[in-house]
């Protein structure tokens, strides 16, 4: 099968959900509710999805490879019956793609079941495997919630919330953690809130998830996010917060804005969609190109170009059209096929960009493989001029928190400089926004954020 | 399962495709380039997919329900070998849901083998049936396909082109149909050209499909359309077609530049996009609204909301958002989550709307329920004024050419007035495009469509 | 995948069940029945199953590849809902071995539906084929049951049954057929009776089967087999017959009571289990072994077995042990493992044929490939003498009606005299029974049976 | 579905093997061979199934729901490479049906990978996990090879034999285990031998499995069983072998020799089927029965049953048909079925057994719903008498070493004395084989075996 149709871009690898129900739990429905909340987050996982759910007794699991939709069926909603519940959707690095590794992990230790589902990486956990190991874990995944656990399971004399604390000096790296026992239900963010995690309300009852298109899609509202370092611990008498970062500092992953999060969600207090578009705005305050129209990359790139063409002064065009029945995997195209490659993908529309003076908006570029595919396309249906612009600074480093970036030797910006990569991609110009304008955009101070993918500072250490 | 995400729209029924090789047999891989050719048109049949195969001998074929890239695996394309093919896609109205009816069908007849993919749907298929009983035929499945090849058989003792020439008498409706022997692939359209049929040429080889995004897809390019009533015989010694409509008319399905076709084909010398951004414009012209901004019900509003926005002077905004993951089924949401309903499809951003007077364009309105759900979702963001624009007239007629319409009954522009449904979607204004107003768009004279939803005027006739 | 545990047999190509429900309809479920008749029925066809249901209104039909547990689910025979039912199980020859060739076949034609499931060959499928093309007709299948409704067809101006007895005139080979309108149950048997068909009843209500093992596990009772030539329609007022052969001839597949039907079935008033244990016995007074044990290849070996051991006074007993887990497909065994080759689905015993003189009993011999290695394996096992007897006459000539016989070429009775079989089998001695013993054994007359395998003499003529 | 087919028996629960290749690896291709090795141990458990491999590097797992067939296709298999694999096949009591629970499993810990799979069950599991958990250790499965794992991880200064011994002081029960790591393949088995483990050779190289049937089936030869506490351990560098009871006593769970095991294996110096013969005449010599002939109930019973006709000088025949296409699953069946019950499985010859005194011999009772509804079959079928004899004595008592017994109370010959079972069955009398008769016909002593089932003297404590 055919995997060449997977985007050059950054990839997230997870998705978090979690509900305690104490009101109305029989409109709810809860692994029904749970179920939708994921499906809203599938953008951020499409290899395997799982849901685990307590009755106050026990936990019971669902979990395969697949869609949501296709790894639930309602005889497994009908079958996942209790009040609290959390899932998970993932997407793996390569030689994780097995059914042991998705998410939610549960366990039984000294104080009875334990259900975990994470978003993000820890940097540590080789050294915590080892350290863990030498009192005698043992681990079947390569998650690192079962680092967690094993953790958690050291201070089981403790109660969970005080063990979660004491966890948390071990833990380094980004991480947004759902956890539940037969009774309550934790969410944890790491101290730097570099991965995203929201807390909402649905008729009374709390919710929360990577990010708020989930409570928008069941029909609950935001509260808050919740902040770096803080653990919530919600069961039957309400919510209570421990906050276990004594510095109150943030580093929130700026790509979140630019590509991962879906345009409608709002995450730490910045509109998604919004965001992208004072991007493309900047952008086009920083180039001003003398051109004809402006097209996007789509689906991520278009929040950027409308911005752009506006304050540009320029018209907007759907100038590439995109197949929406992409499916995961292909039979492998002809030869020929694959050099026209994109255009399984994408297309374009020859009487819209013949002899016109084109900028393109992307928000990101990885390899630039499919920029110069594109590129290409364009130039062979006629286009004058081809002046592509990036919504972010050039991806010159790997992430270590989370995010599957190709290796710092394959970003084509930490090899190249902008006018190398122009000229590969075949561009008349390319642009990239500049750190500065991005926070300019993004209407924050630049510690707000984690942009160690553009600048190199990694705000929690990693041994590179 | 749950069905409930299905889009209130007008429904196509199929897709066809078809290749005869005689050069560059080798980098072309017949079953492999069909295969992809119908991944092209995936968007007019998402139930069942087929490819027939000749070697010159006989006819191989592969069948079975769902998505294209579902139903074939490598070993399946690799096992159809020859130099002929034809493909299909197809969605089918309820009840004939099964893979009986899945096309392409072949038979065995008098002079060997013969294989058919047809988009469209004869008004006279129940006489045919009857007709062709008597004669002693019998039918195992509900497509016309069946009738034709049955009819075909009468006349075995003519040439295969002959013997189309003397059905297409006979053949009332909607038909554009790729047809095979061992030894020819075939062209035909009906005799108003109602369903479109494009020619091309991919590496010295006719191709057939329905719309020319297939042949952008396999590197193959545009030679003209298939006339209406024009038979094409492609054999080893070229191509020579016949012509079986002695007037000189057209009746072009003007819905499929309104909501069918991708917006990069071209379809009877109208590039789709073009004219629905036209198509936009023209509604701008019709009604100037006193707004804020422009927003479209994705995806197939996009065109025109630009259209509008351009001309009217209005930004253009992504106001509604779509999750990209949906299935073709799903687990029966909650009941409070059936009423959020449109949510788990599209879902809008607050911040944007918030305090504005809106301009929504759709393509259409059917039943009006997914327009109602919109407008409430946005009212509950906060907008001002919600100005709904269709651009196309109100659809108040059932198609019988391969359509699947609600039945008539159902479809709220001929139940209500507009000011009606204005009130029953709740939109503060709601304008449908005229039907003047539409042909000047698209740039041709009301006699070069088919505009029966609209109007009521059946180019063929039909029992009603 | 690996098929190579496919027994060295002749293989049945089908089982066909009916019924017509008058009474108890709500404790009957008919779906549900048939699909149990069809389970029993199994080993006549593990390829595809289907059921088709009429309701008095239409017919509704599920079939699929795959065994009758694997084709439906609840769901499935739920939706088959009505009061007359026909199932069939297949197993195809290579090359048809695709869906559209399962049945029942279900067709409309001028009088309305109608619905097929045949056991056995036409001899004159070719001309017929041939002869209704010239007429008109198509074929989408390589089933004869196609044949037959084209053939009916042609007299729908006639009653279906005086239809039938017309077409009977036509038919030319081996049959069984259940058929089905919206409103009647039909069973036909051809002329001679080669394949097998069994009236009964369930309930006060009329069924059809193959064998009598569906009557048992379904808790209907065998009223008498249907008589060669004979239709019989049931419908509301009951059940009528017509004989359509003008004489008092049989020919009843002798294969039936050797290997093909079940023991614990009764056709044509011979009890399976008896015929060949009497056979076992013929064997051993024709063929008197100085013997220590006699051992049968299982399953269909045991029957005869048995008889041998009682008719000769030695102890029988499981030399060979059967892996009952044995799939439908496998992956590719090693080269060695090939060697090795049976030992995958027969295992011995060592300890039980050391130095032991054996004789070993099979039902017939097709290729000779397993009897050599299971002659190998009981050598290697220390076994001191190996006779083979076989409770049939040396299968020499190929079937035409309705058995997959490999071609006679492959028939290695067809290619050497008993002496050299034995030589290649490695056996010490080879004995077939007489086709006299056999005959005798059976209890019947010559001209009861077909034994064309045997003997080369045809009952119905066929062009070799 | 159905699983009401599932036989009235006790149920073996695991069967593994294991192999390390050091010699002809091309044509051993190990997963391959592990494959097959399996499939000959299908009957012991038919719920999952999984292959582990290791390269010298890493260890590599497959594993999944299903037969070993449907687990396994040649792309799975191809996928293992590697010099060491352990394999497992699965039948899990209810509730612990996931494929988290499927065998091997595989850890990472400080030294390494490691990979377990388990035949038989601790009887401190609890305890254990208790204690383990004290120190921190989580538990995703129900698996005692998780508590083997951590228990090991706890010695990872040892080396890893050494860690074995120690942790087999706390291992309590029954347990025949495959571990692997990187490098090595190790067998170990309870200090009592409860359930079996055998050791061979294939081409030079070690083979480990829990019957000897598997060796056959790949080719292999069988060296010896692995003592009661014996542990090895084979590497490159050959075999060794470490003693860890010092007691010189053995339990070797009898059910393996009257049910469990297939015919063809030996198991620590009993050949099966022989066994099975010599019960059976045994209970020919403790009970004379009147009778005309003797059944069988198949097929665990057959083997009894003719031992049982030779000694009794009465006619062995074939009087209970099977189904041989029972699958796991089934549509449910009507009620009318229901009652009918087992015929779907079993059938009977009128013919046979009409106006006949019966013996029918079967292994062992549970519950004894099977044998009522047999006894009734062979009553309408017109037995004149049914005598019924067991080959084991009554089971009272549950089993705590692996075999998925009912609860005690479940057991019918604990709730009951022979006479009423006689009557609940329905049978004209009912016999089991006495211990002493079954010690005898075993040749061994009583305290060569575990008899708890029958006597309630558990070998190893029991908290009942």
């Amino acid at each position: 099968m055919y995997h060449g149709l997977i985007e050059d871009k950054f990839a997230d690898e997870c998705g978090v959900f979690g509900i305690f129900v104490n009101n109305h739990a029989e409109e709810i429905e809860i692994a029904r509710t749970t179920f939708y909340g994921l499906y809203a987050l599938q953008h951020r996982g499409q290899e395997s999805a799982g849901i685990a759910v307590s009755n106050g007794e026990e936990i019971v699991l669902h979990k395969a490879m697949g869609l949501v939709s296709e790894v639930f069926s309602n005889e497994h909603i009908d079958s996942l019956k209790g009040h609290i519940a959390i899932g998970h959707v993932r997407y793996s690095a390569a030689g994780a793609a097995a059914v042991v590794n998705a998410q939610p992990l549960v366990f039984h230790y000294l104080n009875g079941m334990i259900g975990l589902a994470q978003n993000g990486s820890l940097v540590n956990s080789e050294a915590l495997r080892q350290r863990l190991g030498t009192y005698g874990s043992v681990f079947q995944t390569k998650s690192d919630a079962e680092i967690v656990a094993n953790l958690l399971a050291r201070y089981s004399q403790d109660k969970l919330e005080d063990a979660l604390a004491k966890c948390m000096i071990d833990l380094e790296g980004a991480f947004a953690l759902v956890i539940m026992t037969e009774n309550c239900l934790i969410g944890v963010r790491d101290q730097l809130g570099i991965r995203p995690l929201v807390l909402g309300e649905l008729k009374g009852n709390y919710v929360l998830a990577s990010e708020t298109a989930a409570f928008d899609t069941i029909g609950a509202t935001l509260i808050r996010d919740v902040e770096p370092g803080e653990i919530i611990v919600v069961d039957k008498n309400g919510l209570r917060s421990t906050q276990t970062a004594n510095f109150n500092k943030s580093a929130h992953c700026v790509f979140e804005y630019i590509y991962f999060a879906r345009p409608d969600s709002k995450i730490d207090g910045i509109n998604v969609y919004k965001a992208r578009r004072e991007l493309g705005k900047q952008l086009a305050k920083e180039y001003k190109i003398d051109a004809d129209l402006v097209i996007s990359v789509p689906d991520s790139g278009t929040a950027a170009a409308l911005g752009y063409a506006e304050e540009a002064g320029l018209p907007f065009e759907e100038g590439l059209m995109k197949n929406r029945y992409i499916g995961r995997t292909f039979i492998q195209p002809t030869q020929q096929m694959r050099e026209l490659g994109v255009r399984l993908k994408l297309n374009t529309i020859p009487e819209l960009v013949q002899g016109k003076r084109i900028v393109m908006v992307d928000d990101s570029i990885v390899r630039g493989t499919t920029s110069k595919k594109l590129v290409q396309m364009l130039r062979e249906a006629g286009a004058a001029e081809i002046h592509m612009l990036i919504a972010s600074p050039p991806t010159k480093y790997s992430c270590f928190y989370g995010i599957n970036t190709s290796k710092k030797e394959e970003l084509i910006a930490n090899k190249m400089e902008v006018e190398d990569i122009a000229e590969f991609i075949g561009a008349d110009s390319l642009h990239y926004i500049s750190m500065e304008g991005m926070v300019t955009a993004l209407e924050r101070n630049e510690d707000f954020f984690c942009a160690a993918c553009f600048s190199g500072h990694y705000p929690v250490a990693v041994d590179i």
